[in-house]
């Protein structure tokens, strides 16, 4: 462990970026709507160059739109330590998901141009693309094209509800640059998110030490028995397709419980839908996760078996996993030097189990992440919300991180 | 017990007028679409008065369009026995269900006009406006209108999907007739109909006696937990509404089998309804059915105490019952001429699970109703399907009841 000499943050400077950037997309009940590429969009990307070079980066913008502010003031040859995030919301976001990634870097630099302090590696500052996914799927989509995920014609290529390319979305606000895909390399890359979750505001902890993302696999499930009349027939004769889901449902649940993991069911239909018809087709989702890849295999042949006892019990049952992202374990160095720049406050370990552009930046470069709580564990949604303290706390740490990185 | 003179069913011209009024909204899969008071409706009301007026009946018409065919060839001053059913049908309906009654109906004059039997009392037939239900709300309005469970005024502004109201249906096929409500008070009245249930098939049984319509009660349920990310939210933190929802529909269907009655979930709905969000809000149906008043009120106690153990888990739930149909015990002497009328047949009593017409007349006339077997119990549906020589059994047990009720 070194000893670096690091400055503080300027919590409120942090603040009213954050304020005055909601104005872009602002909504009247304090969230914002600014989905990727839109004219919010283009209006916050150009506050944002425009922030960044004042300070004197240098602003690179790819492909696909990702930007990276480049500051490198002893024109140093090592690859640059990277921060930020995404500044795209959900139609009704909040102020913080994203935003607080990149703004917080924004301050990491403001603090080290104003303080002198200038660091061994170059520092960049990154704004991904479509983060979100809510007007191009899938979600993460700029940070997973950077790191050869996706490849860029079929991103370019990728089109929103009304058919609209991102391709050509990205050129009406004169963001598609020419920058190659990946062609920026990272020493390591260290992103501040709030948690999104209840776990830190639960546990009165200031920050998490995210130490990896848990693995998710989507199902789609179809269980199909009778359609029949509500009245007219006897329990003996029924084979009512949402007795059988139910039951299911419930021992999904179970599995994951067991094997300490995650189920959510978020979405159900009954089929014909009348109230007085027993229902012959219910489809249903899983979502399943946890953070150990293992352990989902054990959880997804538990499941198989639950399927196939409902298909001897006289039920057709079709189980289609859908999407499948696998668990990510965060560089040891970057999680030890989040560890040791969080030493002041109160913090604790965590796996996240959202997505994160960290996810796909993770597979190219030592990569990980530090979580603030926020309000009742609240996102995608307008009432998210997080403290000035905890923001400047979790910049702070983000800076601290980056020095002690800089400094091994 | 009386011993008459039967004649014998035509069931070959039976199953005739069955198929030929079944172009009437013939639809190519084979069922029929006739909504109430649409053109294929005008079009069967029109065949059906000119083969009753063909038999010497006088046709009448009241206010909300139910149709009287008188058969009095000795002026008798009695109370006419009733039979008949309804026309209309399910938007893709099949071809018996309550057509079968009416049709049948006429079997049963075409049999005494050709054979020369005269009972003691006329004879009237009828068809029912809207029983289904499908076109205007609720099923079973024009006998409901004839009885008094429903008022002449409010049944003409019931409006359909497009806004159009049951009395400008009416004047538009010529159909808004001017006899009063009620004005033609029956001796009994039965109605043939296809069990729409599987009992009959898996029993073996010619006929069924139906002794009784089960009672129904419908509920709207509501269940609000807290939406939270699928990920982030560890399984303690949640307040899933679906994971309550399900508990209480598996308990729901125990309540209902303990008493032996039935129960049915047939609509679900979680919100957001997005597959990695946690539901916050679960809305549910139940349908309970019984044939004993007591009964139902015992299972809706049993739910309601299941509601409170949901809300001191804290979940908020909301019980609504939107609608009560006690449980209807026929008439004695129709019952014992039904079962007369079946003797040389395979037979058993029945309870109906599904409303009917006889429902409401039961509130004003000595009635009961006789069943015959229809294919794996299907109906409202395309595939609805019954064999010719059930129909001809049920239209032979239909006059033979008459005849038996005539004698005593």
């Amino acid at each position: 462990m070194t000893s670096v000499e690091i400055p503080c943050v300027n919590g409120a400077r942090l603040w009213e970026s954050l304020m005055e950037t909601a104005h872009f997309g602002g909504l009247p009940g304090g969230g914002i709507s600014r989905l990727a590429l839109s004219d919010s969009d283009k209006a916050v990307r150009d506050w944002f160059k425009r922030a960044c070079e004042e300070l004197g980066c240098e602003v690179f913008v790819d492909q696909v739109g990702n930007m990276f502010a480049v500051w490198n003031p002893t024109r140093s040859q090592l690859r640059p330590i990277a921060v930020g995030s995404h500044l795209d919301t959900q139609p009704t976001g909040g102020k913080f998901d994203g935003v607080l990634g990149v703004l917080a870097g924004l301050e990491v630099l403001r603090t080290l141009v104003d303080s002198g302090t200038i660091p061994k590696h170059p520092i960049v500052l990154v704004n991904w693309t479509n983060e979100e996914g809510a007007r191009f799927e899938p979600a993460m989509l700029g940070s997973g094209a950077y790191a050869g995920v996706f490849d860029r014609d079929s991103v370019h290529e990728t089109a929103d509800k009304e058919g609209r390319t991102l391709r050509s979305a990205l050129e009406d606000i004169g963001y598609r640059g020419t920058l190659a895909l990946g062609a920026i390399r990272f020493a390591a890359m260290f992103e501040l998110h709030i948690e999104q979750g209840p776990i830190l505001e639960a546990e009165s902890k200031d920050i998490g030490v995210v130490v990896g993302v848990q693995g998710m696999r989507w199902y789609d499930v179809v269980v199909r028995g009778q359609e029949a009349h509500a009245g007219s027939t006897p329990l003996g004769y029924r084979r009512d397709a949402l007795a059988a889901a139910t039951s299911m449902i419930e021992r999904v649940a179970t599995i994951a419980a067991e094997r300490k993991g995650l189920s959510t069911v978020g979405m159900i239909q009954a089929l014909p839908g009348s109230r007085n018809v027993v229902p012959g087709t219910v489809r249903f989702s899983i979502d399943l996760r946890h953070h150990v890849d293992d352990v989902l295999d054990l959880m997804e042949q538990s499941i198989l078996r639950l399927v196939e006892r409902q298909r001897s019990g006289g039920y057709d049952v079709e189980l289609k996993r859908i999407w499948d992202s696998p668990p990510v374990t965060f560089n040891d160095r970057c999680v030890a030097a989040i560890r040791q720049a969080a030493a002041g406050l109160s913090s604790m370990e965590i796996v996240s189990g959202a997505g994160h552009d960290s996810v796909h930046v993770a597979r190219v470069a030592p990569t990980a992440m530090i979580f603030i709580p926020c309000k009742d564990g609240l996102s995608h949604n307008e009432a998210e919300s997080a403290t000035p303290r905890h923001c400047a706390n979790g910049a702070q740490v983000l800076l601290s991180a980056v020095m002690h990185y800089d400094a091994q």
